[in-house]
């Protein structure tokens, strides 16, 4: 089952550049893991800004919870998300 | 060249169905058309809505604006565009 | 899974008297039978509105999107719509 | 008489993390002690949020207020409140 | 139980000036009997805009619904809600 | 002449409490005089927030200004106004 | 006393072209009088919109209204007031 | 002396096509003369939008609403204009 | 050449006594020399409000520019502009 | 091919006064070595702001993206990014 997650990344200018790098580090290593699984199908930078624009493949609304309540740069950033279905119009089978 | 583009239908309530039904059948035809062609890389239904999140692939911001202001139900949208691009944490190296 | 639904109605002024009732007494028997099939769990009006505040029970999000683009009154509404789980201080194993 | 509430928490970054647990351990006591005498009768995670959906069954606009400016997370949430009653669909008898 | 109750009269500029008159005067009519009976507390107007701020007492979420819902205008207005009660800092021991 | 004030207060959360229960005490006896005096005709806390709905009779839009930036709590809130008059359809003679 | 009010001119497009003309006659007629007579203190077009800033010198909120609910275009107007007062920077000892 | 300005085309549905293409040519005609007399000095679309970001040089404000207002487009236009300036940091002399 | 021009005042909570009060003095001056010089030819506070509604009155957008810029309020205030000119119902035959 | 790019500066009140001036400093040697090349081909500061509006020509989102990121006000600008393209009305026979 598919979401449209965007997140924008709002860091307090007031946190230490090695608590940052850390931080990014950490969500680095953790959002390719979940890419690798296949539950984080799509991840792109938003040009032009410090946020992003990713589709999940989670099996209900409670792993997607999971997923991005652990993500380190949870408690910084603004998140929206649409739960997502195939379309109409769409020519494939799937909601690829 | 990614842009993620989300659009919203809002046709008028005095449309007579018939003319309704003809531009949605026309609008089908050319988004297959498009996907086929590679240029429209997914096309996902916002649930709960009469809306699109879609994902394009075109080789400028001519091409963008040529395909989207072609498409028959453009009188009858909301649409923003956002510029997409490689996140430095995907694990792919294509924007794909 | 389960989603919040918020509906609020907007009928165009010159939709005739005798077809909004008669929308609103086909919209009024498809919501009954789904609150009696389980998929509509709660419908509330919002006091000193004409708008709704709705729980849905269903399997994923292309069954939200079937529903709710199907209400009769889908074409006459501001829809939004938020998934839910289980939060971590309720005293409910599951999600009810 | 129902609410419906919807609370998001911004915790200042600069909370010191023993402080943060400290009030959410209190805030979940409170929360569930509510939810067992029934005056907050649901309460469900928005997924990909910090935050809730909650419905209170209270006697009258000031029990809400007390409840609510008690939580310990009072000072740290933006809080929405709407006022819910039987909707004229409902399948039930009472607002449930 | 008191609410605020702001409502903004739109108009379509379609209506005929003898329907609008007419549901002008029934508004009127049944807005003073509502103050007659006291749960229309106070009544003023926005300076400079066709709107008013309302004081309602009723007794419960349901009766205020009834009452909105009953309003000549209510097809044509933007309305909003805001539950009160006694302020602490209040000199009176009730809500007036 | 009545204006309707209504006024959400945002403590930075590094006030130290002291400061802030001084603060209030202030404002608490200064809200209170006000009312004595007439200019403070009505104070409604909004309930599930912080905030306040009044209704101000003062002069003229001097002393509305003069009164609400004395509020020991002025450089916290955030503070709309509206000017009120008697509603045509009121049945008070004033603006009462 | 002193108003700042911006209005911005919505004319519906089905409007037919003599009625619009009419009725920007008799509102320029009536803006004239009253800038005549000192009430509409001052009257500036905003440069590239359909839009006007105003100043207002009234006795109170009911001329205030008075005025502006009698403008031919009060019915197509958005319309926002902002009540004013001698700002303690000013060099002069009114509010002029 | 410089000011951008955002134009939205919102044409009503209603408009019959050989109207709406009339006002176009018309439109295009004048945008076309303005920018061969320097005033228009730049017109770009928006990619996917019936929208343009567009540069004008005018003596002052008076001619920019001259200009912007005499529009064929004007009545169905959403329009923003901000004045611009040389920036410090321009390797320009002049505003260009 | 004028502009409206609107400001409202946001020091941070954590700004000392002394400093705001010396900002503001320097910015009492300053405002004052301008309004002298006829620059800043109308300065009114709003009711209500740690805000103002100016008229500027200005050689061109590069002006305004320098004085908005050197307030020593700037970095502490949102701050909006509106280009004016005359308006062809005003009975001034200049910008007054 | 051209972006259209808003630029809002708002550094945190805390930030010591010789850090803010050498980030400007780099900023500004950045820019300017950009504009030279040719990537930033236009900058306005927006009058009465701590703004501009710019017109970058890049190879791609991508190098927008680097451009844009690598700015050393980044963490400290709210940023809105337009893609363009040749308006069909544009006398011109590029996207100049």
């Amino acid at each position: 089952m598919l979401f449209q997650v965007e997140m924008t990344v709002k860091l307090p200018p007031s946190m230490p550049a090695e608590q940052a790098a850390e931080i990014k580090a950490t969500e680095k290593a953790y959002a390719q893991e979940l890419q690798r699984s296949g539950k984080w199908r799509h991840l792109w930078r938003v040009a032009g800004s410090y946020a992003n624009v990713s589709i999940f493949d989670v099996e209900d609304n409670a792993e997607l919870q999971e997923i991005i309540s652990n993500l380190p740069l949870f408690p910084y950033m603004e998140i929206s998300v649409k739960p997502l279905c195939r379309h109409p119009s769409s020519i494939r089978e799937d909601d690829s």
